[in-house]
């Protein structure tokens, strides 16, 4: 299971665990600039019942060509239109494929992401397609695949929204104040207030009706 | 494209710059025992034409499940049946995934992969197939893929044997003294001459009827 340490993936942990499944977190440190994520992924990890949290490094920002691993990019702190510059290239595909190599050490069945419908709106691969073809590009992948054990890519949040994933993981027990959605905090973890993740965030929870614990240094203007 | 410092790239790219393609060559830190691949790469980058080369480090070590990251797994030193230990979970996944980011970030329309038919008797992820899915993830992954220019996987040596390679490449000048096969070398990076790699590779040389320039710390035996 990718687990960032936002409400997503919190959210994500708190379904599987409900429904029995036993769970191996795995997380990455990449070069973002928001790593204060990886202090929630594992708080995150271990309240919500991970039997294992692995954090792999792998150096996306020697890449770059994003706002979360290019120090010179600025974090717009208005809302995008079409792709917007924090997205990263092939992040998912990254991640999917390292999860997928630790499935097959892990002999793991499924492996589960919490991408969904407020991310595909601007990310190609956050969309019900590409993770279709992630699973079938895994099969073929893999000595599991080969050997005719399938592996499944689990995406229950795709077509919900932020405050039906609030909603859901507030029935769920989650505590939403371990997790973190800013792109651009400061040290001590507390939340812009500004970016695009913080505004999406702070509407989710007014949308879901539940207070939101966020410590932002500036209220959030609503999202588009 | 994907350049390893083994044998297979080193051709790949001189087919490409015979081809007139500009290359920017990406090379992974994975925490291989064989590293010394990782100095060879730069000399095949440098003298085969490369406009660029980059090293990403990536972690899979932490993940294991081969004997290639894992010390606590030899490396066999008998021709293995099925897929071999030296199998790295995902691998060609996770390397794709990488240089799909980077070909986003340079804008190339193109990713060049060594892959190839001695490879793909027993690495799942070296087959044609495989090849045909990741390219439609690809083009479902990223901005451009979604903003319409296509992203096309080239693995013009899928199909050859090793001797053909060999054979091929010589013809273009690619001095084969530059690379590094060895799964097991020593300090130096003398080949150990019993592994898979030197094995496939030796007997390459011997089929192609030109000669290895490889330092062999022992002859290697006649390949399966």
């Amino acid at each position: 299971m990718l687990v960032s340490g936002g409400l997503d993936s919190a959210t994500l942990l708190a379904l599987a665990r409900a429904g029995g499944v036993e769970c191996h977190a795995i997380s990455f440190d990449y070069g973002q600039r928001h790593r204060c994520e990886l202090t929630a992924a594992q708080r995150v990890a271990a309240k919500g019942g991970a039997a294992s949290h692995k954090v792999v490094s792998i150096d996306l920002s020697s890449i770059g060509g994003s706002a979360l691993t290019d120090a010179s990019i600025p974090v717009p702190v208005s809302a995008s239109q079409g792709i917007p510059v924090t997205y990263v290239p092939a992040r998912n595909t990254v991640f999917l494929a390292i999860a997928l190599g630790w499935a097959e050490v892990l002999e793991a069945t499924q492996i589960h992401i919490g991408v969904n419908a407020v991310d595909y709106s601007g990310y190609p691969d956050c969309r019900p397609a590409y993770i279709a073809a992630f699973e079938t590009l895994a099969n073929l992948a893999t000595k599991a695949g080969v050997e005719g054990t399938a592996i499944k890519i689990e995406a229950p949040l795709i077509e919900w929204t932020k405050a039906e994933i609030i909603r859901r993981g507030t029935q769920l027990g989650v505590d939403y104040g371990l997790t973190v959605s800013c792109y651009n905090p400061r040290p001590d973890a507390a939340a812009c207030g500004r970016c695009d993740a913080c505004r999406i965030r702070a509407e989710g929870f007014r949308q879901a009706g539940v207070p939101d614990p966020t410590h932002y240094i500036r209220v959030p203007s609503a999202a588009q």
